[in-house]
């Protein structure tokens, strides 16, 4: 069951969605980072699938609110991908949120994110925020302005379709070059045949080229996330 | 247990070591292929991990015997990559030997290996054996003479370290290309960082630059492998 979190990033008024397993033993947090069209069904899903999973999980808001036009929820994607340090703030309020829920354990966090989220959950590691993996399903590789070239110390696991037209070959050489500079422990599992957004059931309604969901693929891909989150809060 | 079976690819005496989950139910089979150097430990402990994760395992062997000088094993490589068709004779006559082993369930048949051995699991595929998936840890991606452009129904999976010198990323892209022509579902998996010859803990001492065990990229790469066997098996 999800319970609506109220927060705030400065002057901005944030609602994430919290789901945490039954029982009432502390559980490792992870944080769950929307898509450019901002938070949804989707993350929401997620966050209780995690739950189920025996951790304690919140869907963060990056933008403020949900159920944006497409035109209006890009416009904000472009003002988190041109304003320098803005997404990482964003995100470290929603970490912050999470951290204050009850029978949450600090000492062992993590942040995942499909499409945009990708980006999130790797600009929250870049920033030093205290999360033991950043996982990106699917997620863009671009990256913000301003996004600082440090060392990271999360375990980075990025997976994504090979034939996905957000994420071309040279934008996967270019993350792996950055990642070693930034001394990760990284892995890049890619998909054959698959395309963009390949976890979210409704995005073929979307019609766009490139974009399919893919049922076996995002089995895949979440087995893989949840044996780096076994991995990281043993 | 390692059991010794004494089998034959037309005048060719080979020699594969068996091992089998404890109990009398039929089980899996997984046909396991050696590296470059041949026949050996590392592959003898595959077999046997594999038998206590429950399945039926023969380690293969390419060349006949065991214990070649590295030059000797170099010139019988040289001699499965320049005969068209006898890698994948020699794989098919193994995969018969295992399938000929009491309790092997025949309908549920794989092909992994290390190094040399997933391009020798990817033959197999390629001549239309009837295995349910072929997986390479750091294999070579280079193709044997003849290799055949058929479809491929196996479902792939590729292990490799980024820093692998044997696996340049245009080999990876062909192989990429390959797969896509062939119609397969394929996974190429790569961890940061990580060399040539990974999961081989004697590896270092041979002293090749490049080439590197890595404990944790073996322990991720063995659970991607379970994973999928678990997926194709069910």
């Amino acid at each position: 069951m999800l319970e609506r979190v109220d927060y705030a990033e400065g002057e901005t008024r944030l609602t994430g969605w919290f789901a945490a397993p039954a029982g009432g033993e502390a559980a490792p947090g992870v944080l769950v980072a929307h898509e450019a069209p901002g938070m949804g069904a989707h993350v929401k899903a997620a966050a209780e699938r995690l739950a189920q999973a025996g951790y304690a999980a919140l869907a963060l808001d990056l933008y403020g609110g949900e159920g944006f036009t497409l035109e209006d929820a890009r416009r904000r994607h472009q003002e988190m991908m041109e304003t320098p340090g803005l997404m990482a703030r964003r995100a470290g309020a929603g970490l912050a949120a999470l951290r204050a829920q009850p029978r949450v354990d600090s000492a062992r966090l993590a942040a995942l994110g499909f499409c945009q989220g990708g980006i999130t959950a790797l600009e929250l590691a870049r920033a030093g925020a205290p999360i033991l993996a950043a996982i990106g399903f699917h997620p863009g590789l671009k990256r913000p302005d301003g996004s600082p070239d440090t060392p990271i110390g999360a375990k980075v696991l990025m997976m994504i379709g090979d034939a996905d037209p957000v994420v071309p070959p040279e934008d996967r050489l270019a993350f792996a070059r950055a990642m070693d500079a930034a001394e990760a422990d990284w892995q890049l599992h890619l998909y054959g045949g698959v395309g963009h957004s390949f976890t979210n059931p409704h995005v073929d309604a979307l019609g766009f080229p490139g974009f399919a969901y893919d049922a076996r693929a995002a089995r895949r891909a979440w087995g893989s996330a949840m044996a780096l989150l076994v991995e990281v809060f043993q």
